[in-house]
């Protein structure tokens, strides 16, 4: 954590701001054993994000009072499409993604998600991952998710407004012959298939659509692995 | 598992290779329902990478017959040196390092490394690890994994044998001013801190003994999201 995220209505004072958060104070004591005096960086959901001096540290509650605004992040100018991964790895996907700053995710169906991956509690807990994964980044600004549980009105309703001449949505896919690109000044948006990959079918409709199927090289990464790697190469 | 890995003893027979590991046993017959006439990719740890027949499939074993030798991935020219992770977390980076292709990976110690990780069991487990990797990339050569317990002897005797001007080591440090290069074409080592990162006296240490201190970006990655990150943008 190196970023506390707050939600306004707790920095709604000029002056006292109070972390009540049962995790994030358990991070605060244990890990960074935080005192009165200390400085520490708080961001305030979808708004900015502060330098604080610490007032008050109990057990039971943290306050701070904001020193300046401080710079937030840049995002990364993608929209990333992720085949809705196993719950085990829903949660590092999703936060890895956020730390990484993509600016939205999409979790979408494919034949090889299995189809009670939909029915996972952990779909309700989306906004913690995203939580987290600002908290690692230093970045206040929540990306937008959206789920789409079915996946040929995706591709061919959804996935072509976001393709144009500036902004391509490339496909991983290991068979292919054309290869990621790398260091692009442009928008655009990354597919990442489940494990096992899309079927022909499914990378013929968004090659239909408007994508490009790209590979990674002779290597098959893990869906995880493959999204960090991905944007190291697009964006430098 | 994109290729099963098997030790040279079970393939000394010209004609029939054995397969009769559980774990090996257990996906390939409920992931890939594999049947009698099937092609199987194989690699022979160390040897070489195979196209083989399934002659013979029960649930204790499946049987297999080589048909033809198959081109191996080639290695990223990286000496990869990792603060040891957390147990739970070491795993996953040494598995991702192997299926990225580093040729060398080295573990250290270092002032954020919690002392009790040197004896955790599954730093006996490297090798499986290691086997997870290569079956997840289908590459048959296992890179070398050094343990070292002790920082300054590390950075002072071991890694400067591995800088050259033409192989630099990068250590991903997120308060340098410079940045991690990108499309490099020369062989280097990358060093990833542990949570929490380097302490400034190591930092001092590594860039005395010729490393230089490169960042990411303005966002802070998790360890494990970092050396994916960072493969994926030195090497295109």
């Amino acid at each position: 954590m190196n970023m506390v995220l707050l939600e306004p209505h707790l920095t709604a004072s000029a002056d006292q701001w109070l972390i009540d958060n049962p995790r994030q104070l358990k991070h605060l004591q244990q890990h960074l054993q935080l005192s009165v005096g200390d400085t520490l960086k708080i961001g305030v959901r979808n708004e900015q994000r502060y330098l604080t001096e610490v007032l008050y540290v109990s057990e039971q509650r943290i306050i701070v009072k904001p020193i300046r605004v401080e710079a937030i992040p840049e995002k990364l100018p993608v929209h990333l499409i992720l085949a809705l991964p196993r719950p085990k790895v829903l949660r590092r996907m999703v936060m890895d993604a956020v730390t990484l700053g993509v600016e939205r995710i999409s979790l979408i169906h494919s034949y090889r998600v299995d189809k009670s991956y939909w029915q996972t509690p952990f779909l309700q807990q989306l906004d913690d991952y995203v939580t987290l994964g600002l908290e690692q980044a230093g970045d206040p600004i929540a990306p937008e998710i959206q789920l789409y549980k079915r996946f040929k009105p995706f591709v061919e309703d959804i996935l072509p407004c976001f393709i144009t001449t500036e902004a391509a949505a490339y496909v991983a896919h290991p068979y292919a012959e054309a290869v990621m690109p790398h260091a692009i000044q442009h928008r655009c948006s990354v597919i990442v298939g489940p494990e096992g990959g899309f079927i022909p079918y499914e990378i013929e409709l968004m090659q239909k659509n408007g994508c490009q199927a790209v590979c990674l090289g002779n290597r098959i990464l893990r869906t995880e692995t493959a999204v960090a790697h991905i944007l190291g190469r697009l964006f430098i």
